[in-house]
């Protein structure tokens, strides 16, 4: 299992479909399109200047659209994730 | 549904008419032509240095303009929206 | 009407001319000519933070001289209007 | 008038020559050629991260040596001025 | 033995090898592959501005993931050790 | 005389001499040369978060070394002084 | 002798040598291949917000690692030495 650093999650990528289920498109021409995943662990979060940690606005199984080319990718046991900034991370969908 | 994440915004684009219905003209000419939307999510807000959330000066229902090349564009049940931090959001039509 | 958010400032754009009533005349030559132009809205301000407001140090009615290039344009009733950071204004005309 | 916003002051410029009054004289090959004005107007100050103004440390009527290609040019009433952040002050002439 | 300064940690490198003892399979195509290592030393951590430490979230003997092109690499008795801001490591491998 | 403001200093230039006298020798090849200098000179200091000047670690009389392409020439009496960001003077001679 | 301003360090390089006597060996191919050097003299720090010094988390004695191309070089007496930010010293040799 990977316990993201710092402000950071990890994420199970959720393969682009032209349509998915929950009716999220993303169109083709976007300059700078949003894929889906579903959070499977979320870091401490930063440490601000008072020396507490900022809260982290994701929590495990959420869905969340993020950023195409942000991150870093790796594979577990043939499943592809993303290690990911919490502030890569654009919205929930619920 | 979309819910922002941090300080960020979702707006349902307003298409670009010569004139709209509250007068807002935005040239053609203009180096960075600023676009309408309507709020339909708001982000919690940036966390500050005290742990605190900086307040989000928009709600949902406004009218905002927005420079056209902000944010990231998303489809949802074939509707435009675009997820937009909250300082790209210049101005509330009123 | 438009209610600039932050720091930023709405102004009524007033046309160069050789010499202005007010006798301010801004040289061809410079790199970065300034404009001038009427305050007609306000934003909040800055948050700093502490969670508080930065002050604005400009008000309805001024007339303020700011970086040409500075800002986004709309136009409005067809009128020139300018959405500015307070940032940009370098002084008012008294 | 002009009346300076932040950080800013405005100063009248002196001409450049090869030996000024007092005895300054500022090389022909320097890279960044220093420029010699005369304080008429000083800003507020900049607002620091608990709401107070930084102090300005150049009183109107001093002659302070800038940065040449720094702030502003602005003629009012054939009188060159220049808006400058206090930033790109240099010296006092005593 | 090398103490790291400030932030930084000094990671042992596991070599890559196609399929890793713990599942971890970093594929060939990612633009930004990250590598595996084992903690060998944590530094003090950064001062924060109320002069206190903020916190090394790992501990020697963590496993971690962390960026290829980061850090700097030294050998000590022919082993390769990388000397690495914490920044820069991504996860905890457990 | 120049009164230097913010966290700048004056100094006064000493020329390059193959061995200096203080035995100080600055290799040809270098970089980025430094020079030496004897400071003329201190302003006030940078003007931290708290209101209050962050403290100027040289004295008029000191000798710094600082870095070659640094600051700004200015030549007063014919005497070739520099004036000086104190971050760029990099350590008193003794 | 030379005293550092702020958060520097001066030390004496020692030279590279294809196995040191401490056995650290660094890799020819290294894209950025850090060096030793014995640390002479040490600064009082950086000053944060608060008006205090950062500790330097090195002194006189000490044999650290430092990233090749950074500091200024200078010959004092025919010895080499480098005026080093203490964020350039990577760790310490022990």
């Amino acid at each position: 299992m990977l316990k993201p650093l710092g402000e950071r999650i990890v994420i199970k990528v959720i393969e682009d479909t032209e349509q998915t289920s929950g009716g999220i498109f993303i169109p083709e021409s976007a300059k700078e399109k949003p894929q889906k995943g579903e959070v499977v662990a979320v870091g401490q979060g930063e440490v601000d200047d008072k020396g507490e940690r900022k809260p982290m606005d994701v929590k495990v199984g959420d869905i969340v659209l993020y950023a195409k080319y942000a991150g870093t990718d790796v594979k577990l046991d043939d499943v592809s994730y993303k290690i990911l900034s919490i502030k890569d991370a654009l919205a929930i969908v619920e």
